[in-house]
């Protein structure tokens, strides 16, 4: 941990109320409610409904603007959650979703947290489900800590964080097994909830 | 469904007209009047003519700046068809026509619903012509709804929604069947107008 | 056909002087007088010589900012003519101009035709001639329809026009050919001044 | 080494404030505290506690915009740390991340130094610390340069510098061996220091 | 040749100052002091040490917020001199400093020429510094016809020009070589000063 970091640097710059307001945009492509999952979790965390607001566009490539017009309304950060198909195509709109959310955040000087849950990730429906509750409610408590609590997150830095996978951890230089920097070796099927804070 | 949500989050912060005016693009490379349907299914829902705003454009290039324009005149939502050819420069191009695509909402912060059909996508014209009719005619239901009735959304997040193919449904954990999280799983014949809403 | 459409939707939105000026902007990499083949168009469709702008610039990759500054100087409209040569760093290169060449667009709410012709498309010299020849002119014919006769272009729409090949035409819901929803399939040998107009 | 060259050519431009402040930002994602080593040999090279500002979000996607907000909030420069897993995705994340990274820079007129390590660069947990180390500490420095020093750049143009691996070094006309024209030369092991300035 | 064109057309629209300012922008990753050579073609071209600005950054995604800074003080043109390196992320890296540089041209409205020379190009050192001598010269020569001489490049529309590469000369429809129309034909082996101005 270094010694030097602001307490009050990664609020500023915005137009962003104070106390925050939270952004929560998903679609009706998605075959989970993801965007129910990102509320109940600020909820959760004792965020008041309303300091949330909540909107559902057709697919991911409409959350990007849905998120700016949000913002651009007074709230502070935004979740924005999509579900990629599992078609080459869906990939490509994937990327091109992104890459929308990735200029959205620096038209508005403002964090986006992207919440994709591709269908191929899962096997089955069950686990579909179980890894969108686990990403979502993990990157809830990263948009709170952004703008309520960032020295929650200067505290893991580089400790191998994942959401809706199992985390990796910190490099350990006496490690010999080196699984975790191959493909493959993700585990999809961490439970919500199972990680501590 | 959360309960959290605010009817007039989705249609402030553009310099849109009240009620909405309608923007509808589409290109001659197309073989379908594409921007026709938009047309006709706007008016069937009960929009005026005059709050109904058509331009045509060479090709899906040239869609993302027709949309910018006709928002800048005051258009509160846009539709932006087009039809990739089969040849991979045409993919090629329709990822960097919908590239546009984003960044025009973005600058605007105006919604455009990006309609395309892909000519691969068909395996006959007569297939071609019914995809096409029911994939606008849903997203231009979906324009309706995001600048007109934004509840209606809402109350369809993560139902697995599809425009031109078969809905996927909401995630079923007691489904054993998975074939809808891989490839080649779409069933893109149904009919226009079979959904229900 | 709709019976809605605006007849002043799309001139208005830029700096554009009226009547419209052109601007035309190729390369010294081609190998063909692109710009050459744009200018002597408009001057055939009744253009005259000052209000058609030219500039050429080493590659494609420099087109885009050609183009914009030429739109501040209050071209109402601008034709890009590039050749991509057949090399894979090529492609990537023209991908790299077409989004140059978008972005220029949005950022001056004023249409860019793109108008590439790939080395790789012709088998050899004469017939690259021949594909430039067509296809910048009917670009040229696009551009001065977009800025002087919009109209003409809502008539062609879903008509599957194409510049450089032979037009598809509409979808056709008794053709059981498919050819044209495969790859392959375009006709690249159509003559300058075959189509009718 | 030519002869033209102005000392405040690289400091001018921007909102930054006199002496430079540096921000400093990377992820939880990372299983290596790297901005911890970008603070240390800022450090070690004279800069106060109280002109380095750091700031440590959840993944890669989410450095450009924190990065814009520290400059605005009077930063002369960033430094973003980033660690890229080694799946399909990942990379892809990383090549959206980095346009985001280079889009803020212009939209700044400020240098963000973009310092990622790939989890798949590293046999070992050991070699990836190391290679961490290396990279940002060298990044680190190129950051104090450009604000600080930045005739210690000029001095060093074509030199074959590297961050992370040995230095490829000045082109030899004499030279018959050319391995470090293909892929696969890099030598990844170059210990933290080792490097004389 | 057509009789259309404006000589100060391509001047315009710019904070530019006039006589022009050119800003050279290498790296220290580049094995070539490629900015030396820009250097020393704009002094043998007339233009006094007092016009040209040169600064080095780390690597070439430090190149595009460079020029855009320089261009910013009052520079007219920038030459941005990279080096990609052989590997497939060297290649990514390279499309990612080369959309940046087309940016930072739209958001200045000014030339930023793009001179990179791949590592993986040339089969010796030898080789590579006579390419980057060639290609770094020739664009040198190309910045000063866009600012100060224009009617030099519209001269030569069409007419083939490669840098680093012999040039391939206009199309010539008596020819049957189409090789040149095919991957794999470019001459890399041109000397520099060979080309007739």
């Amino acid at each position: 941990m270094t010694p030097v970091w602001r307490p009050d640097a990664s609020t500023a710059g915005s137009r962003a109320q104070n106390p925050p307001h939270y952004a929560v945009v998903d679609t009706t492509f998605s075959t989970v409610d993801m965007g129910g999952v990102a509320v109940d979790t600020l909820r959760g965390l004792g965020v008041p409904a309303d300091r949330i607001h909540r909107v559902t566009v057709p697919g991911f490539k409409d959350l990007a603007v849905a998120c700016k017009r949000l913002i651009e309304q007074g709230c502070s950060i935004a979740i924005a959650c999509g579900m990629p198909g599992p078609e080459p195509i869906d990939k490509q709109c994937g990327h091109e979703a992104s890459l929308a959310i990735g200029q959205a955040q620096l038209l508005t000087s403002t964090h986006i947290l992207e919440v994709f849950v591709h269908m191929d990730e899962a096997k089955t429906d069950a686990e579909l489900i179980a890894v969108c509750k686990n990403r979502v409610a993990e990157h809830a408590v990263n948009a709170y800590w952004l703008v309520e609590k960032p020295v929650e997150l200067v505290k893991r830095a580089g400790t191998g964080q994942r959401q809706g996978f199992a985390d990796v951890g910190p490099a350990d230089p006496s490690k010999t097994d080196a699984k975790h920097l191959r493909t493959g070796a993700a585990t999809p099927t961490k439970k919500a909830g199972k990680k501590k804070r």
